[in-house]
Formats: structure tokens, sequence, C-alpha cells
């Protein structure tokens, strides 16, 4: 026995092996993501199709190492290699196939809108908890250190005050394809519409914006837009707090690209235009004006706003999964538990999306939400 | 007799004379721009106040040549050599005045918010119709070079498309001591406070996106914020238009400074904050999206947003001045008429401006407009 053993080593990391469960567009973004990680974070071990070929195509195209195709979701599932799901099927599928994930004892990756309602959500959530398992939805953005830099500023009261007024505008003009043969506008697929895909994000930003507190009441614009099978194109709502605080947003697939967060402070106001997709991959722009005074006689303004900008090595979607990652690793690996958060502000998203979806049914009647 | 005579030359044109009435803050600005028109353009004649002593130290601070002081409103409009009146009174007192100065013959200049309703507007309207002089209210904005380059943008149905949302918001955080004394907080001086003030702001330019087509109906929206004596202070409303565009708005003396305006279009995006003061004074900024795209898979945009830079060798209060002042030229030295377009959409704006009072003080009941 050597005098000068070197100190021992933690066991290198094992990667968390992932099963992507559906072969969407956006799929393709996230199988990018997670090859992005370092070595030791994620493998992809299988991907399920409703046919083995389009697996195969998938996992070719994505340039995917030694992930398996399989030729069912059910398969897929059945593969007792694959520790954690990534789910981006149409969300009227996802009760029945993110319960099946969880109960297996698999992770679960999320798309947005994550259920058709906060019931359905529960059901999957309750699942997730039973089996120990982590639980996290696909909003990119709040990995992103940019959105870390815009809290650590609206969070100090000194420079940004409180929040009393937040806009959201979050949108982009869908091709006639889109509009005749996205899932996103098929009532049995994703009936939720606009406001289940960037709606989601208009809400989520909001809610980030007053740290997560539940409005009191929320009330639907007038004349939300509709397809022929009555799904949502276009529509808007305004939401209240307890407090007079004042949230409005709209939500699109009929104007020009959009992602619009404003927040409005008693000392401080925050600009991001491109919040939830960066205009680039690497780095991300805010600005932010703070106790600004005029220019006598009011001619100008004193201090003029500040620019900011973050950098990132790895995008927020790399980021996301990276940060699942670990949590499962966590779990897996030193007996952690599940990180609540991410279910919990996935909840307070879907509740609020339920309470806009129920005012746009009842003709923008105001609905209160429970505290 | 020569055979090379010089062309006949029109007479150098005979600069306006102005009478301020009333030396409010705002008055100094006003003053300041008047000196800032080239020669031939206006004089300022004559300055009234309640005290000949304030109205004398006023044209000793501001530094205008020759101003005759006068101690009384009814001094000044009596003043035979006072073409044209600026009035910066409080909004209670403008019906008076304003229908005094135009019954004598007076081109008037008239501070906003033009009056508490609609029905004292068009007192105030008709009276200057029944004098054939100039009407026009201080809306400085609309003046300003960048103004027009925005217009340009937006009218180009290729490039912008149809504008369907428009979200604004104008305030300012009001010191302690405007809080419990400006006349913007007075319920005798200026009723409509914030709504009046930088509320006129946001509907005026929502008005303006949309080339001042009047809404079908406007809601405000809950927990309008008064001072004891019931004048707003924070307040915001949404209108919608009957082909389903929807705007938002809201005003504030209790938030950070700002004066944003976006506007967004089938195919682009339109982006100011700086819109009623800009950040300085010679140039302004502004931003447009137009048929943006994502980089695939979702990972950027393209195009970029371009920002556009309008530079103005006068600002956009002294735009407004020389305005007014070609005008009041044209009727008085070349047998012009008032031009029309200025009234009207001040009228516009207070009806807009009525209804969301009329909203508000209903308790956010939506009131419909006469179209």
């Amino acid at each position: 026995m050597s005098s000068s053993a070197a100190p021992v080593q933690p066991p290198p990391p094992r990667p968390v092996r992932f099963g992507i469960l559906g072969c969407a567009d956006i799929a393709r973004k996230v199988s990018r993501a997670l090859l992005m990680l370092p070595p030791g974070a994620a493998t992809v071990a299988a991907v399920g199709s409703r046919s083995e070929d389009k697996a195969r195509r998938f996992v070719a195209e994505t340039g995917l190492p030694g992930a398996r195709p399989h030729g069912s979701y059910e398969s897929l599932l059945g593969d007792t290699d694959v520790e954690a799901v990534y789910l981006p099927l149409p969300t009227s599928l996802h009760v029945p196939w993110a319960t099946a994930a969880a109960a297996r004892g698999k992770h679960l990756l999320l798309e947005k809108p994550t259920a058709l309602c906060a019931a359905d959500l529960d059901a999957i959530l309750a699942t997730c908890d039973a089996s120990g398992v982590q639980f996290m939805d696909t909003t990119m953005w709040i990995h992103n250190p940019r959105t870390a830099k815009m809290r650590e500023i609206v969070a100090d009261k000194d420079a940004f005050g409180d929040v009393r007024v937040i806009n959201s505008m979050c949108g982009f003009r869908a091709s006639e394809y889109f509009l005749q043969n996205d899932i996103r506008v098929k009532p049995d697929l994703d009936a939720l519409g606009v406001l289940g895909d960037v709606g989601w994000y208009c809400i989520r930003s909001i809610l980030w914006a007053v740290d997560y507190e539940l409005p009191e009441a929320v009330i639907a614009h007038y004349h939300p837009v509709k397809n022929q099978a009555g799904v949502l194109l276009a529509c808007g709502a305004t939401l209240y707090w307890a407090d007079g605080k004042t949230a409005t947003f709209n939500c699109s697939f009929l104007t020009n690209l959009a992602f619009d967060v404003t927040l409005y402070g008693t000392k401080g106001t925050l600009h991001v235009t491109d919040l939830v997709i960066p205009y680039e991959e690497k780095s991300g722009e805010f600005s932010v004006a703070s106790k600004s005074n005029f220019v006598k006689p009011t001619i100008g303004w004193d201090p003029l706003p500040t620019k900011y900008v973050v950098t990132t090595e790895l995008p927020q979607e790399a980021l996301m999964v990276q940060e699942f990652t670990r949590l499962v690793q966590n779990i897996r690996d030193a007996g952690g538990k599940p990180e609540g958060k991410w279910p919990a502000i996935t909840r307070k998203t879907q509740v609020v999306l339920d309470a806009v979806k129920s005012s746009i049914d009842k003709g923008s009647e105001p609905i209160e939400l429970a505290s």
C-alpha cells in the first residue's frame, strides 16, 4: 500500500439514456441539443415512431449514433435501456403516453403545451410523483443565461422597483401549408391552437416576470380568431393581480414573428424582443431603463437605457437538456429527489392557460383563479 | 428701364405674432421652440399671466425679445398685435379661454388634453371654425420626421401588411411633489389626470397606427389607480375595431419613464420606445422587422430586424410650431383655409379618451363608439 495514494476520484458521470417518443420537427432541435452536451451527460438510446422506418430515418437524418429505432411508442417505452423520455407528441396524446412513460419509471421531458387542461396535467404529474421521476417541460428560454440576468435586474428593488405592468406578444406568421396541415391547427391533435403554442410563452413570461405569483383573474380579449374547426389562431387576454399589477398578452399565427416581453416597474423598464427564440444562438440582448429622468425642459432622457448582451456557449435548448440531465443524474446516482420547481411552474402556466381558454369560451367573461 | 431687371421677388414672409396665454412649465419648451425657427416664421409678441410680474419674469427667463407682459389673460387677448395664441392653461380653463381667443380671431395652438370631454372640444372647434382660425393641439411627436418615416414603412403593404395588434405604454414616475401639487392630479384643474396627460399620447399613437380609424369599442382595464380626490394616476384599456384589430394601452404616473408603441402587422413589426420624448433631440430611432423567418431548426431569425435612425435639424416641438406658423401664414397672407386634418385627429383622440373615461367610470363596461 503506497503512502502517496492518489485521492479517490468520483466515477465519471454516466450519461442519461434518452428515448425520443415521436419524430416531430421540434425533436430535431432537441436531438441536436442532446448531441451538443459535454461527454457523460446524455445519449439518445432509442427513437420511437408509429413506423420503424420513420424512426430509422429520423436517427439517420439527425445523426444520433447508436440510437435504436422503435416502430411503436409502446415498444420504445418497453426498452429498458431508456431512462428518460423526451415526448414531443401532439398534446392530445400527452396524457396516455406521458403517464405510461412515468409509470415505467422514465423521467419525463414533455413538450409544451404540456396538456389540454390542468386536470390532464395533474394526471401526468401525479404519475411522475408516484414514480419518483423528474418532470420538466420544454420552455427553452427559461434556461438561457439571459433570462437569469434579466431576473437578477428585475429582482433589484433599488434599480427596478416593483413590476406593475407587463406586455407580451408572441407569434409568427404561419404559412398557408401550416394553417391547413400543422398539428397546431387540428382540433383532435393540439386543440389549444395558438394559445397552447406561442400563447404558452406569453403566459409563462408573464408569470416569470412576477416570480410566478398567480393572477387573481383573467379576461380574454374580444374577437379571438379561430379556424373553421374552431381552433384558435390569434387571441389575447388581460391578467389582473390583487395588488393592481396588470399584464396583457397577444398570441398569433397571423402576424410577423415576434417574441416580445416588456416589464414596467416603478423604477425600471425592461424590453426584450426575441425572448423565446433569440435572434442568434450564442448571444441575447435586452435593454433596461432605470430611474429615467427628463432632460429639462423635457427634451431628452437621462440616463439613457442600457443595452445588455449575454453570451452563451451552449444554446438555450442544450442548457435545458443539460439541466434535466443533471437532475436525473442526481436522482439516479446520488439518491436525490425530483426538483419540484419545474412541475410547479408548468402547472401555474397551465392553470392560467385554462382560465384564458375558459374566458374565451364564455365570450370574454372574467375568470377568477383560485389562490 | 433696364432690360435685365431682376425677377419680382415675393415679399419676405411676415412672422406670425404669438401670444402665450399662461406661464406653465411646458410654455418654456414651446417658447424655446419658437426662438429656434428661422427668421420670418414667428415672434412672441406677448405673454399673459394672472400677474404681470409673473409674465414679466417668464419673458426675462425665457429670453423672449420684446414680448409684452400682460397681467391678465383678458388683457393678452385684447392685444391686437397678437395673431395666434399658444394656450397651456389647465384643461378646465380651456373652454372659456380657447373660445375667447378664437372668437377674437386668434389662431389657436392648444395644449393637450385639449378639453375635459369631446363636447367641450366641440365648443372650441366650432368657435375656431366660425372665426376661420387654425386649430392645432400640441402633440409634438406627430411632427417629428421619425414619425413620417415610420408611417411610410407601416403603410407599405408588401413590407408590413396589415396592422393587427398595437401596444402602447406611456408614463413616468412622478415625484412626491408632483403627486401632491401638480395641476395634473387636481380635480378642478386637470380632472382627466394621467389619462389626459400621457394617456393622450397612448390613444393618439394607437389612432396614428391605424391611420385614424376609430375603434368600435373600448374597455377600460380593472383597477385604475386614483388619488384621494379621485383623479386617475394609472389606468389602461383595450380597444377593438370591427375587423378584429386590437390595441392595448397603459398610462401611469407611477412607473419608470416609458413612451413605448409597438405595432404588429401581418408581415412586419415596429418598435419605438421613446415616441413622445425622443432620447435625444436631434435624432430618433426605431426598429422594424419584416417578413421574419426562423433559421431552421428554429434557432434564430432571418432576416434580423432593422434599426432606423432619423435625424432632424429642428426638434419636434420646433417643427410643430413651424407647421402651425406655415398654416397661419397661408391663411393670413395667401387667402388659404384652415387645415382641417389637425382638429379632426384631435377630436378623434378626445372621443376615444371620453370612451375610456366612461368605461372606467362604469367599472370597465364596454363602451361602443358611434362610427
